[in-house]
């Protein structure tokens, strides 16, 4: 007999991985290397190790080890608001009146309100781990710069985050969260690095971009004693670390005998798509399982829809290696009316590689279309949604209408990496009817996709 | 063999409480009944019903049924948000270097950010059951408003708020999430009701209180077809809803044979705190266990320790019945450098005669100290507090140090009512040091406390 499902499957502390699962390890066309900007060739540890923290370059570099035990520290802090819910959306459900069955996995319920946390307990934990005074990083909506002063005050580390000007003046209470874990936030870009200055110079009045506060969050690192640089997406690393998401809902949905037909996921760098459906499509690697699994990207930032798959500069500054994705070029930047994250010019180079081998289908969506997808959630299932969680919402509900309309009954799995208390400006926006919708044209992608590198 | 006990107990959805637990049953010296202010009668049913849904003006009157069974439509809209989980606070106790075992509550973890929507879904159910319209109510940080407003939404009920006039300038966003589950906000005084026009004649320029609000919306309610009025503290039928906070905390300790020595919750109104303590003080007053109970108010609006137990009016515009609590006079209005909620002139007549038969401790606390505390757990425990529910951390803080001192190891059990998303301006007077403490002088209560009513 089956049981009964409940709204909320939560697994018991015990039940928390004991390892994270490397993704690629079970690709057999691995990702392209990253590059050396300057000799072109694959970047060595001796060379990352002055930016990253050793383990975490260890981590980045490897591409054979499937399973990677989570450290007791790491785990410990994750018991404070792990495993996190697989939420049955049965109010969804019957709104909608589809037969299709949809659950989501809940990474919200932390006070930095999404899933960066689980990234950046580990990057902290290394960092300490070596024996650093601190660390440093960028952040753009101010999730992933949340996360880390929780990260860095529970391990006693010192935290300097460069917050995308614009992010910085609009969303002052998320800098002040971050006051109240003890980081020191500077509005980027800033005269405090080189590379800031210079970005100054040339664009006075600038708004910030995320590659140009990881210029700055990378200079502000090796130009220190006993600094790093940590970054909340896009590389390996973190995707490793998110892979708890997937291998929780796995774990939840297997205890109900439940398999999945689609997973989705919201996608900017890619850490939470990458870390949601790493044991699912392992298994699919191995011939084990055969799902269907969707990027949900904004039409203002469409990296994997309409972006080339070639090498690029990760930053603005060009400081940072070289990584084979698809890109949109390091000097896009997203219209100035794109509201929330999911802003990055590139996509994580795994993820990149799945979805250039087929097995992973992207679509772009419009952010009007987004919000109202968001408030249309937040009514029926009572969860504020991030408007980057949105994009997943979005297309989960585009999939349960078509089974609607077939009469499927399909099993729909995405990812609600947040909430979004600290977005209400851009739910004004909506709701006042002042949201519009800006998809880059293809004379604005040649522009910035001319100044690709020549590798 | 004693049970490890994990960070966080999560009951299952099966052991949500069947029945709310009704605390004035349990008590031999009942609370004084509340009074028409015309009459000096005790209130009927009849009078009552003109403001209050039916089923809930049964509730609020009912002093004999132990137990009132949860509709089912309520059960399941608890299954989205609730059990809530009670966790224990390894991190802190270890912070503080305390013998002490220290639980709290969490009741954080929903859109609204705190304990309210446990009696907004009842009294919206009973709303719709009734055949209304629609309900009216006020709001003061935001929370009841946006618990409300969640509710509503969910059984298809119109919501009309009258938020504090400064609240509703001050916290555009709390504003927001509530336009965005489609509730109509007014600031209050407003001029869309006589009593508005009146206080804002006679006081231009004021910024609102919450005995303002009310009156408003009580207005509001009574002057229009289909409509009634909904409160979120201080009445009889809230604390009874609340009473899911205690039951389920009650549950969870026990299936970990923890017996707690002391418990403590912020009280403003009173309604988190009736609820937490109801099946605790319940056994207490059977004579079935002895523990601690400690209320904790804001020094800047001490009603249990500075005001006078006696009748006086629940609203500014004097609408509502007499109740007899303690009160510092319905006049009374905290300075305006106090931030978050606890700001009502009385408290609910349940926790009045509790203290006044001297079963329910009273302290006050400044404000400085509550944010001292705040930052401190938000760093050592990962979840940033709510100005209010840090008033009971600042207690358990102090309680746990002195089990340090004394070597015993005693248990303290919390409420944790909410979150801080929405406060961080009071956050950032803090940690810019422009926060100050205001303690009402005696010659300012004989002020407010002269204008009781003659019963």
């Amino acid at each position: 007999m089956k049981k009964d499902i409940p709204y909320k499957i939560y697994l018991d502390e015990t039940e928390l991985p004991q390892s994270w699962l490397n993704l690629r390890a079970f690709m057999k066309q691995k990702p392209a290397p990253l590059l050396n900007p300057d000799t072109l060739q694959p970047v060595t540890k001796e060379e990352l190790s002055h930016v990253f923290c050793e383990e975490l370059v260890d981590q980045e570099l490897d591409e054979t080890s499937k399973f990677i035990p989570i450290p007791d520290e790491v785990r410990n802090f994750y018991k404070m608001y792990r495993p996190s819910p697989l939420v049955r959306a049965y109010c969804l459900e019957k709104a909608l009146g589809t037969p299709a069955h949809i659950y989501y996995k809940f990474e919200g319920n932390n006070t930095s309100g999404s899933h960066k946390l689980n990234s950046a307990i580990a990057q902290a934990y290394y960092a300490k781990k070596q024996g650093l005074k601190g660390v440093t990083t960028e952040t753009g909506a101010g999730q992933w710069g949340t996360a880390l002063s929780m990260a860095c005050s529970y391990f006693g580390l010192d935290c300097k985050v460069f917050m995308v000007k614009v992010s910085y003046e609009q969303k002052p209470f998320r800098r002040e969260v971050m006051r109240t874990y003890g980081a020191d936030v500077t509005p980027s870009p800033s005269t405090t690095t080189a590379i800031g200055r210079k970005i100054l110079e040339e664009f006075p009045g600038t708004n910030g971009s995320l590659g140009c506060a990881i210029s700055e969050a990378v200079e502000a690192a090796t130009s220190r004693e006993g600094y790093r640089y940590v970054l909340g997406s896009v590389l390996n690393q973190v995707l490793l670390h998110q892979s708890v998401i997937g291998l929780e809902t796995k774990t939840a949905l297997e205890k109900y005998d439940v398999t999945p037909d689609i997973i989705i996921g919201c996608a900017g760098g890619g850490s939470n798509l990458g870390g949601l459906i790493a044991p699912f499509m392992a298994d699919q690697l191995e011939g084990k399982a055969n799902y269907r699994f969707i990027a949900v990207e904004p039409a203002s930032c469409p990296s994997l829809t309409r972006g080339k798959y070639a090498y690029d500069f990760c930053d603005t500054g060009r400081v940072c290696p070289l990584a084979k994705m698809y890109t949109l070029g390091s000097s896009f930047i997203p219209s100035p009316n794109h509201a929330g994250g999911l802003r990055y010019h590139g996509m994580t180079t795994t993820l990149s590689e799945l979805h250039a081998q087929g097995l992973l289908e992207a679509r772009a969506v419009e952010q009007t279309k987004v919000f109202e997808a968001a408030e249309y959630f937040a009514r029926v299932e009572g969860i504020l949604p991030a408007p980057e969680s949105s994009h997943a919402i979005r297309a989960a509900i585009d999939e349960a209408l078509k089974c609607k309309e077939s009469g499927e009954k399909k099993t729909i799995v995405f990812g609600l990496t947040g909430t979004g208390y600290f977005d209400m400006m851009s739910y004004e926006k909506f709701h006042d009817g002042k949201m519009s919708d800006y998809i880059p044209t293809d004379e604005d992608l040649q522009v910035s996709l001319s100044k690709l590198p020549k590798v």
